[in-house]
């Protein structure tokens, strides 16, 4: 089984004029993100809007996905249904389609209790044909607790890790210490782009980072720098990347801004599904176009006139040769792991 | 049209050991309903778990629960689905069944911008072929705030009403002198019965009461002293159903203290669609007392051994004779509003 | 012992250009207040800043206050001081200079534990030789729960009340519930305006409310209706008391609102504690100006030229003759809770 | 000018047994950190709870610290008072002792407008005669933000640096990114241990640290492990600093934990300043043992008999030879800034 690493693209929806599913544009973007780097796919996520879509929809846009990937990259597939019985059909699908895995986010829409919380994945964790990671996101849906947590992750083979969008690098701290020495395989993503360099350094896996949908390239970066032990310049661009993260999410109607940052790559992504106001769509072409400034930094496009003058900062050709560095890392951490002194 | 206004019930739904819908039970609770003098039913509301049923099941429910009730009370469908267009097929669909009106919930999981919250109603309400009441419980999903309620009152005579369960009064006030001067019809219905007898003297024309599934007697107790301008006296029963609401709404996970209390009065829940751990099974038992005790006190069942001694409050036969008061108090506020001294 | 119930106002502090106390506009402005109607003063409240005074200002402005009301009405102390000894003494102080009692507000800056809070209030009580009011402002402090309240309530009797300005009607339901019962003269207040009049049908025993220092008329009047059991008048005087109430507080650098409030009726506040940018010095201007609009409502003011027109709501004569129905309500009240009905 | 950088300790104070200062005590703690190697001392901040002792207190704690210091450290005062009147006394005051610089807390109790928070600000910076660095702890006073603090860096030179206590990465990268490429010479101080690798390697100049004041060679060896660029090795201590830094954050009431902690040290803290339940004291005794356990991990202090078993992390003796590479790593951030690559 791969192991799920790096950087996830919790992929953005193709739409037409009418808001439908446009599948050749959804199948385009798929590959274009594969070809640019991303280590794996996470549809159906937040930034999918899985919720405004029906349970058919849902299920086609996997098969799209699936089809279109061919096995080149794992998918991480977002399950969470109405309830326990339909989560587990959703399991099933997905297993069968050759999902690597399924991430399940907390209730939503009521807030349970840990208790409550922990009976509702146990339950679909005895009962999934495939491996799952929960998916926390406090701003959302019923938060996870760290004990929570762990007594899933250590009472079920099946729960392989966790999706954590807190953006609270101490709380993944808190959740690597208290589950990595006694289940060194349980994989922690983050799914918070302007952190996920301390994420990375504070033991986390990877990310499923809605970015990766505009700037797949600069995240690939990024991930590589930590992994080749190059924290100071990952550092460097990690204010990049947040500059961008911050305006793709906090001035448009989530998750609209990173269909902007991805519309710069030549990508058409059609009707919202949420309605605009007329004030809204004027607001965007502005938006849209400040965004725009921001990719262009990175010179994966061509800049505007109209942007502030600033230093770019070029992505570099990939390079892979000192990848073998992540190798080391682990191994150690798993030493260390296995000491007991993390 | 009849107006609404009293105490609509947000029906639970007895479900079966396998957790599927027992639609007897559900025929025999909403009749025992009716007969104890609710006004109306709001099915697929939060109490009814809308989210944890699927499409197919939702209208179902509406089906049974229209179909039972043979028009002798007004029915408030839910009718939020995954987006727009799904909702406006529910909107159809509990049209031609009869409903008197839709109650539809805010936009959930995501937190949208107030502008965004009015693009998503006024879409709604410019297509849906029924009446259509906003609901706001910014607990569970995106806050209305008064500017965008008073914007929707003036836009769409479609939009007849909001039931609001934020619990805030002052918040009931604002909205009332918003939007009552000028579109007198427009109905304030309130979610928060701790807090039902402030919210109808500020003027709420009734209220979504899910301990009306406990103990509808009391809950129109409550709305005819109101209705009576017995307030005083409304103020001491407000007292003993806040303990109740407290009760069923703060120890269990939600909506279970609410079947816990309708359980009492002879109906069967079944197994519920989030699953329990083996404690949380053993304090239900324990907390299903404590309930079962709080009612009792009402004399509508009879009183456990085991409860702590208290005077009871028993519920008088209902008692209409005094009800017209209600229709000179309305007259006064529909007066007052016109010379826009409210 | 005059029992503590009505509106207390609590007391701005006029001071002059250079911030310092005016004592000579002070005390014209506590004998205004107290000829207008208010039946208490409390000094040194969160209205009073008494954050931003010295431990030496705090004690000169209560024995101006002191001093000027020579025993007309009942003068409730702040008393909070950096810990409990200093806190004693300054109990001491206002004891000596024939204060009812004392208001404590929870631990500030930290946010304490139950236990803490409790064992804080508990070491006062032990000591004070002068009665204590426990001073609920979850906004700005610590905030004090029911269980806490209950416990020092029924192990102190020097602990004689709780001032809440939570807003939260239920939990005034609750407090009552709690405590009346076992211990009926213990006195709540409510600190929000907005809120009064449900807060007085709920049971409270009057408010400390900051809108008093602009509209001494108008919470009087307020309090009238209610004890006179005219709560549909009452209700709809309570909602221009929010409007105002809410005009005050949120578009203004708290308290500041209020003292263009209090100006209106021929006061002069000086210079704040708290500078201001030269932006903030022009909207004042306008914001005073609207304020200014609200209150000529009342007629108790000059209209200005440029505010919207709006049907007058004029205060009337005080009438206290039929104040008599308040002794019934108070009688049948402590009734009912003797029988432990509420 | 000595520049503020490395692990500021924000002073316990002992107390004897009647809650006075113990001068002795606080001397002999005094000259125990700098020996240990904290690079300043921090008084009257809030681990130091300066609101819980007199004006006249807090000048005496300066005093005794500044004259037992001797200059070996910088020291940063804690200088918030009542107003601004107020405070910009204790900066006269401390300014005269030789202090460094002053630190003072957005304002506390009310909660301030962004544009307020700025005034207050201003007027101090355009008078003290001290360097002065903004406090923001949105936990307990009124937050500051990203904007805010820019304003006041590029207003003001006296204005040199910024204590950020929210715990926040994104935030101090975000703090950085806005001030640092305009104005190199800003310090950005942490006071939020648990993330004190992430903060310094998102370009903070150090820490305000309250375990520095029961572990300071643990803290000063993370702070060298990150100016060495060992920032994995950093991480792994890190994971220890956090697992100590919760236990004396959470269950204790702030800040006893760190008293409980610098206990384990052989200094005598007295009797707090807050009152303490029976049942509080004998929580203490089971708490403080735990945090015994925690720090004799370090092999600092004996190892308790009743500690779980676990594999210790020794602290080794200081090695400042490697220092020299914090110098590189300062050149090539500076220089980065300066061509507004950050």
């Amino acid at each position: 089984m791969a192991p799920i690493e790096g950087i996830f693209t919790p992929t953005l929806v193709p739409l037409d004029e009418r808001g439908e599913i446009q599948e050749a544009e959804l199948r385009r973007f798929i590959s274009w993100l594969i070809e640019k780097g991303v280590h794996g796919l996470y549809p159906n996520g937040s930034t999918g809007e899985f919720t405004r879509f029906t349970v058919e929809e849902r299920r086609r846009i996997m098969k799209i996905v699936v089809d279109e990937t061919r096995g080149r990259v794992p998918i991480l597939a977002g399950a969470a249904e109405a309830n326990v019985k339909e989560t587990l059909a959703a399991c099933d699908a997905y297993a069968e389609m050759g999902c690597r895995a399924v991430a399940i986010v907390s209730p939503i829409y009521y807030r349970l209790s840990p208790d409550s919380t922990y009976a509702y994945f146990a339950e679909i964790a005895r009962r999934t044909p495939i491996d799952l990671t929960l998916y926390n996101i406090p701003l959302f849906a019923t938060p996870i607790d760290v004990q929570t947590i762990t007594r899933l992750a250590l009472d079920f083979p099946r729960v392989i890790g966790i999706k954590d969008s807190s953006g609270d690098v101490a709380q993944m701290v808190r959740m690597i210490a208290a589950i990595r020495p006694r289940r060194p395989d349980f994989v922690f993503l983050t799914g918070w782009d302007c952190v996920l360099v301390p994420m990375l350094l504070a033991g986390a896996n990877g990310g499923t980072n809605a970015s990766s949908n505009a700037v797949p390239e600069v995240t690939r970066r990024l991930y590589e720098l930590c992994r080749q032990g190059k924290w100071e310049e990952a550092s460097v661009w990690q204010q990049r990347v947040l500059e961008l993260f911050d305006a793709m999410l906090q001035v448009f109607e989530f998750p609209d801004g990173f269909r902007a940052g991805a519309e710069t790559r030549g990508f058409n992504f059609g009707q919202p599904r949420i309605p605009q106001t007329g004030n809204q769509k004027e607001d965007r072409t502005r938006l849209a176009n400040m965004v725009r400034c921001l990719i262009a930094d990175f010179e994966l496009i061509a800049k505007p006139g109209s942007c502030p003058v600033r230093s770019p900062m070029p992505v570099p050709k990939s390079d892979e040769s000192n990848l073998d560095a992540k190798v080391l890392v682990d191994r150690i951490m798993v030493e260390l792991g296995k000491r007991g002194v993390i």
